[in-house]
């Protein structure tokens, strides 16, 4: 499909990718570029790249697919570090969780000849790093692109092909929308986790070993999602603020009307809400995006 | 072990301790007593019980151990029930998730002669009903005991055994700490899973559709808590009322500041709190409360 794509970034999802664009033979070479010697070292080692290192410029040349994965924080840093060096008529996409800054980032930088279309895959699990990835990720995953004005239909086709190769499902939105839509289904969720993991911490005093003998309570799924990448998620509640601040606002409202119905003992109104929250699981599993099985199946 | 133990209320947890009992070969028959005649009917099609029936004061007679399993909210109509045709010598237990009223409740009506030790086994999954009970339920999990100021040390250690033969890890506990703890561990996760699931449902207008599709971005593992039984939840806040109340001002407290963080692009304090929660899902791990893969081991 490919002759080179160039990974900036190979933690859980470049190294993903990395390893899925190998395994469906997508590309002739695959290299990357960390800033991390001891990564551009380990992705060498794992056979998952051709070649890295962290001469980030040099290595994007003649790529015909460049992938930003890094931290969206360091973006600008990248682009204005690789913008003279994209090959013509290349594809420069990323993977990051939030678009309107992003888009607007890359699109002041990007040269004309370059097709700059925004990706990002609904799939990751708590661990971080290249050791971490792997290449079912995307399988049965949406990924949605946000295109720029100027990219060609054919490119956005190209890409398009190369996610559903991956195994992807892929949907088209335009970043405002995917800002919103993804603060419901995974920065919020996300946030809530911290605060959850992070309202205990702060109660617990030293009752720590009793919090976590008895975390199978519920506590414990939290947990799991709270042990994201830190500096990931602090450049994506930052960069999406305006939609995250909205919803802890829609959030709290809805709590405190949860907790009068408490004090009240209002048991109608809490059956009533809880049966509501019922539906939405079956359609989760329906639609392929979780596992049917009680308890994720775990043992 | 026992030569009888009655279930009252075959639900999840109830089925799971009566496949559990017949596993372990801890008691010679079984019984259970349920409102409804489809699910005596059930408990007896699926042969996990060896009698069942609607007329609980009838058929805990002569039980050595008695096990109320139904929605706290039903205890008092239960042991004004049975209270008379409890055995002497005989032990009652329960397995609600909150402690402090039912203590209360029960002492006051036990006769002298029967141990009242209320448990609490940390364990099930969002599903309900006997058909999703099953016998390895109890296994590694934590079971807290309550033993009433009445009760034996010789009923405390032959019901601690009890659970032990079933897998479970046992601790002894006061209601007032028990409901403390629990709270964090337990029914606020809950109630923050139902409240995340609830205001996405508020939010969505029409894009449900959406938000199912991008779910494995986060939600998925909150609709998934969303999806435990609604009445046995309404009676735990309502019974756990000042503990949830507090925690739940906790929460928004600390809520609000990683808003003001948010708002403020405070990466350095959002940070900090990413990385402090980390920690303890190693714990959870390390204590065998919960798997250790990524994603729960999800495909």
């Amino acid at each position: 499909m490919f002759k080179k794509v160039c990974i900036i970034g190979c933690g859980l999802i470049g190294s993903s990718i990395a390893r899925a664009i190998r395994k469906n033979n997508l590309s002739s070479k695959i290299v990357s570029s960390n800033r991390s010697d001891s990564i551009n070292k380990k992705v060498l080692e794992l056979k998952i790249v051709d070649d890295s290192n962290s001469d980030t410029k040099k290595i994007v040349e003649e790529s015909d697919l460049v992938i930003i994965a890094t931290p969206l924080s360091s973006y600008e840093d990248v682009i204005l570090k690789i913008k003279d060096s994209l090959k013509n008529g290349s594809i420069l996409t990323d993977v990051g969780s939030v678009k309107t800054n992003v888009m607007n980032l890359v699109e002041k930088n990007v040269p004309k000849n370059v097709s700059w279309i925004s990706s990002h895959p609904i799939a990751g699990t708590e661990e971080s790093g290249p050791e971490a990835g792997f290449s079912e990720l995307f399988e049965n995953r949406w990924c949605i692109l946000t295109p720029s004005k100027k990219a060609s239909d054919k490119d956005i086709k190209i890409l398009e092909t190369f996610w559903k190769k991956m195994g992807s499902r892929v949907d088209i939105m335009d970043a405002v929308q995917h800002d919103y839509i993804l603060s419901i289904t995974s920065h919020i969720p996300h946030l809530i986790a911290y605060n959850v993991v992070n309202t205990t911490l702060n109660v617990q005093d030293k009752k720590e070993s009793e919090v976590i003998k008895y975390s199978a309570g519920g506590l414990r799924d939290f947990t799991r999602i709270a042990d994201s990448n830190p500096v990931m998620w602090r450049d994506i509640f930052i960069q999406n603020k305006k939609n995250t601040s909205n919803m802890i606002d829609n959030f709290i409202v809805n709590l405190e009307d949860l907790k009068k119905a408490i004090e009240n003992e209002d048991g109608k109104k809490l059956e009533e809400i809880f049966t509501k929250t019922k539906k939405i699981r079956k359609e989760i599993v329906k639609a392929g995006q979780d596992v049917g099985k009680p308890d994720f199946g775990r043992k």
